[in-house]
């Protein structure tokens, strides 16, 4: 099965659209978890056992790891979720992109050393810098479209004959560089007008959508703009709202109660 | 002293403008560094101690190391470049890009636990999204602005009004972004006449040029192109043409008549 049957399947068992971002962070972890030995990797395998039945993905940043040199704890993390809940695909959000050689080298990060089911990319490079992870037919490479941050418009908005950039970059993602139908996009909750006129390029496929929660995003309006007409395509990310839901000793139940409000929330708003 | 401070100090010392790439690769190790311990950094440090004095950078590309586990090796190269040769600075070629929180991890990642003088970054997420790695006023930060690659037009030539995308991205990096004068611009060697409009836009911005050798790019129009008024401002890098320049036991020799002849190749042309 590739990626976004891997997704699918995971949305209808679960029935859910909500991705957790496993983004720990040292200042931010209960106590008990920074004494551990290994303090993302006693986080995250306690917050994955408490909602696993909730997510249709888990997608850990990398950045959280690489800034401290916990590599080894990603990998524990991803190594986790593979042997115990093998239906539930892992995204690494790693936004990478680079050329040639260098590009099939972060492939080879993602997709052999941290085995994911799926990777972020940026696609400032152009099409032949994502071939690399494209050619991996059965993982999913999603890219970045429209972000959801105040300056994503800088570049990605800018209007280029008479569309905007991140619109372009749709038409591209959804047709030419699609060989292997296993890409997907990245568009923020902040943007739901952009979201619609995404989804009006792209057809069925999957759009990850950053940014509810901490960062303002609406969720009527997320799921009415970019749903697909099957109640499908939208994988909507949470982090800090899900994984902080409470900074003491009872972030787990509090993680699992703040999962499960949101996966609800979402699926409310779904019918 | 800042980056761009450090970098002409360099470059005026060994009388170069030559960044040698280091991306070892174990497939083409020579045999001696593949049954080392610590093959990619035994590889590295005697490429090091074979052209420190005709460089004016070295630019590790983090692809390479991250493919294979290899983080600790990456930075045992920067220690021994930062100990051993402190006034050549050291370009962490990562081409990060990411929002808020996330970047500042990112940033964390280039100039705390690695300790470069300058990261690679991509501009798709937009002036907020770089505003991390350029609060770090010492430090580089080099933004992609047109690649070498065949398709590094696709996005980066769209037209936005009259003047393609890569030189709008030009001028607001010597503009709005450049508060604190610490940004450099990517253009591949292979794009000399685009690489002559950046030029015009930036002044006596340095540009950090690979793609020559392996790729193609010609010197003597790069050079012509791309030289600020001062007969500076340009990062010439090469790669697999010095490092791999000898595949055997002679790779050390080997890699120091390449970087010597182009060292003085690329003087020729500039004077």
């Amino acid at each position: 099965m590739n990626f976004i049957g891997k997704l699918e399947s995971a949305q209808q068992k679960n029935n859910s659209l909500l991705c957790v971002g496993l983004d720990p962070d040292l200042e931010r972890l209960p106590e008990s978890c920074r004494q551990a030995n290994e303090p993302f990797f006693t986080f995250n395998r306690a917050l994955i056992e408490a909602t696993a039945d909730l997510v249709c993905a888990y997608k850990p940043q990398m950045a959280h790891y690489a800034a401290c040199g916990a590599e080894a704890e990603l990998l524990a993390t991803i190594d986790h979720i593979r042997e115990n809940y093998p239906e539930i695909p892992v995204i690494l959000d790693a936004k990478r992109g680079d050329i040639g050689s260098t590009a099939k080298k972060y492939a080879l990060e993602a997709f052999a050393r941290y085995q994911a089911d799926a990777v972020t990319v940026n696609p400032y490079l152009g099409g032949d810098s994502l071939e690399p992870f494209l050619d991996y037919a059965d993982k999913g490479v999603i890219i970045l479209c429209r972000t959801s941050n105040p300056g994503g418009a800088d570049l990605q908005g800018l209007k280029v004959g008479d569309e905007a950039l991140y619109l372009k970059l749709a038409r591209l993602a959804a047709g030419a560089w699609n060989k292997n139908r296993n890409i997907l996009l990245v568009v923020g909750a902040t943007w739901p007008a952009e979201l619609a006129r995404v989804r009006e390029i792209v057809g069925e496929m999957p759009l990850l959508v950053p940014g509810i929660g901490a960062q303002g995003g609406d969720i009527e309006a997320v799921l009415k703009a970019g749903l697909d007409p099957r109640g499908l395509g939208l994988v909507i990310n949470s982090s800090r709202g899900i994984i902080f839901a409470d900074s003491g000793k009872n972030y787990v139940p509090a993680a699992r109660q703040a999962a499960l409000k949101l996966r609800d929330e979402i699926n409310f708003f779904r019918n």
